[in-house]
């Protein structure tokens, strides 16, 4: 069993790095909050005796060797990054309980076969720069680290740079590592694990995602002295596109979800027209007919209500994912482990993309899941309890060590 | 008659300063750019001999003695501020068409009984602090200087301090000059002189303005775990009432007008379902009981909303005036000088906020209005010809120096 007294210790430790306003994080990609948080993992892998090494997106890989030189080794890990309002748990228990592996073994001075691999992901949350998992999806082959580079902020700075700027551009060709195995702890961020007092969620699919930016255009003018019938309000347009994306969405309940969490209007001015209105869709189902679905209708009924306004519309596809099906063998090493630990679970489907998603697609992958309090998360409030991280983190080390053999 | 040309040329001269992404202006109040077309102004004023002031307020006087010492000075003047992308008329044309009238003046000799001075006032747009028109309505005494001082732009800089930074704070204490008369010169801002191929509108009244801010909390969470009937999203809110604010202007057609230029949501994260929104909604009428019925039912209406989706909604009254009669004798002068002068004309209700409407409180005032393009204003691509600014500027000379009295 892990030190779940330790895990914590660590997770408030870390914590305390780029606080939020309300009791949670801001810790954002690639800013200097990021660079600092990056520091303690690397001097707690170092204080572990873990060969640490970089790659050129950033993400971070802390190895303790295992008795066989030839075997390939399991990696486990998640993000260090948070939400610009967001909590202590999201990404950072699956690192941190990585790391609680390791300190494990070596207090144990348990030797597995094969070695183990805590890694960080850069940039999982997407928030600064789209898309979400930017990083393990270099990794995995699905995005060109030239793009990734060009990502830029709200601000109009590029990835590239600010993680170059924080000094954590690594030397490591990105994917170069062949992995036996990945297996991620993450909070549910979801209601289903507490509501039906659950400590383990067996994770076997990930929801599929879309992000659609949409770009309404119409026409600056005076909020006063423009009469009602000439007016081209982008803002309006985009208000009763909003509330379509809201109908799609419940049109194909309980398998989707939608919502824009990124909103802006230009001038944004009290007293100007909105000439121009940007925002992001985002579509989830765990069924990818449902996905297309949904963006198909979005473009239709945003091109018919702007049509009627007199106002243009653009569609630009920022992020996507399709639904996910976990490896069987991983899946069930976590299974396996929560049961012989006497944990009681569920299979769960994942409402949240992770980097585990991504890092499906080149080496067998599962996760591990804990409750989280209401189902909360992107909040600063989101809250686990020990006695829940303490479970998620044993299942983990139990299903890695299994995998990697001792 | 005034010269066109030099007006012009001035016109251009101050556009310089601030200069836009699309030809326009981004001029904002207390600006380091409003600084320097305020000294532009006063080299300008330096030049034809007038003697200047500033009040705590930052309010430009510029004054041309009159023959009796005793008599109460005519004032004329508007505003050199814009809009972020305002365009360079907006304001603007009333100040240099003042500063024009003095020129004129000089050039011709003409003395008048009473003194003339040309004003500048401080932040009318209102997009920096609302509200509108603020200097203008603590000179009328309708805004206490110490609650004008305290007004926060979206970075949290506070106006008193941003217009001592600049070095335009003066020393004259605001509204103790006294005034025999006040008029401006304005572009109509929309469409109605241009389609009737009228020269100029002599403005008989002022529609009145209500500003209200809105505020809609919900619940940041997870857009992708968070199941559809546990969200609580307050960019959502936000989509339905706008779409309300719409209607309600609607329904009181031809006589009112309603939008939100200003909107935003928190934390504003592709992947956070908004917790807050926060908006502000601008109505407008020539009919007060017009605008008390469309702030009741805003209020009404989104409470409603709110209420059904698990929302809260706060109200704040940001910005607001009554409809506004302007002084019979003062728009008198205003029709007989353009009467006169054989340009075509037309009465007018102001469908924008002007200072004029405040200083009406305080002292006699009318407004020129004269065509713009397409009755196109706070946008870049706000365009008047050159007739059309020497013909405001003409009736303005022979409306001021008419009341100033040869
Ligand atoms: N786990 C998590 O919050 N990931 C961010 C990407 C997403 O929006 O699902
Ligand atoms: N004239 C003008 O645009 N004034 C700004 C105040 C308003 O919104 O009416």
């Amino acid at each position: 069993k892990i030190n779940g007294d330790r895990l914590w210790d660590s997770l408030m430790e870390m914590a305390k790095i780029g606080p939020g306003v309300a009791g949670g994080n801001n810790r954002q990609t690639v800013t200097d909050e990021d660079g600092e948080g990056r520091h303690l993992f690397k001097q707690w892998c170092d204080e572990a005796g873990l060969t640490t090494g970089v790659d050129t997106m950033g993400n971070m890989f802390a190895r303790r060797e295992g008795t066989d030189p030839e075997a390939l080794p399991v990696y486990v890990g998640s993000h260090l990054d948070t939400q610009p309002t967001g909590g202590k748990y999201d990404g950072v228990l699956g690192v941190l309980g990585g790391l609680e592996i390791i300190r494990t073994l070596n207090d144990t001075g348990i030797k597995t076969r094969r070695p183990i691999v805590v890694t960080n992901w850069t940039n999982e949350e997407g928030t600064r720069f789209a898309p979400a998992m930017l990083s393990s999806g270099v990794f995995a082959g699905i995005h060109e680290q030239s793009w990734a580079y060009d990502r830029t902020d709200a601000k109009g700075l590029r990835f590239g740079e600010e993680l170059e700027r924080i000094g954590w551009k690594g030397d490591e060709e990105v994917g170069a590592r062949k992995m036996h195995a990945f297996f991620e702890l993450h909070i549910e961020q979801g209601p289903i694990l507490e509501a039906e007092g659950k400590d383990i969620g067996v994770v076997t699919h990930g929801q599929g995602l879309s992000w659609t930016q949409v770009t309404v255009t119409g026409k600056e003018s005076h909020t006063g002295s423009t009469p009602m019938p000439m007016r081209k309000n982008a803002g309006l347009g985009m208000a009763r596109i909003l509330d379509r994306v809201d109908a799609i969405a419940w049109s194909h309940k309980p398998d989707a979800v939608g919502a824009a969490g990124h909103i802006e209007v230009f001038p944004n001015s009290r007293n100007v027209i909105p000439g121009k209105a940007v925002f992001t869709v985002d579509f989830r189902s765990p069924d990818l007919a449902v996905i297309e679905d949904m963006e198909r209708r979005l473009r239709e009924e945003a091109t018919e209500i702007c049509e009627q306004m007199g106002l243009t519309v653009e569609f630009e596809k920022v992020g996507g994912f399709d639904p996910v099906e976990f490896d069987a063998n991983c899946v069930k090493a976590v299974r396996d482990a929560a049961e012989r630990l006497g944990y009681s679970h569920r299979d769960l489907i994942s409402g949240a993309g992770h980097d585990a998603c991504w890092i499906n697609r080149v080496a067998p992958t599962a996760m591990v899941m804990c409750p989280c309090v209401d189902g909360l998360s992107h909040n600063e409030a989101e809250e686990i309890s020990q006695d829940w991280a303490t479970a998620g983190a044993d299942v983990l080390f139990h299903a890695v060590v299994e995998t990697a053999e001792i």
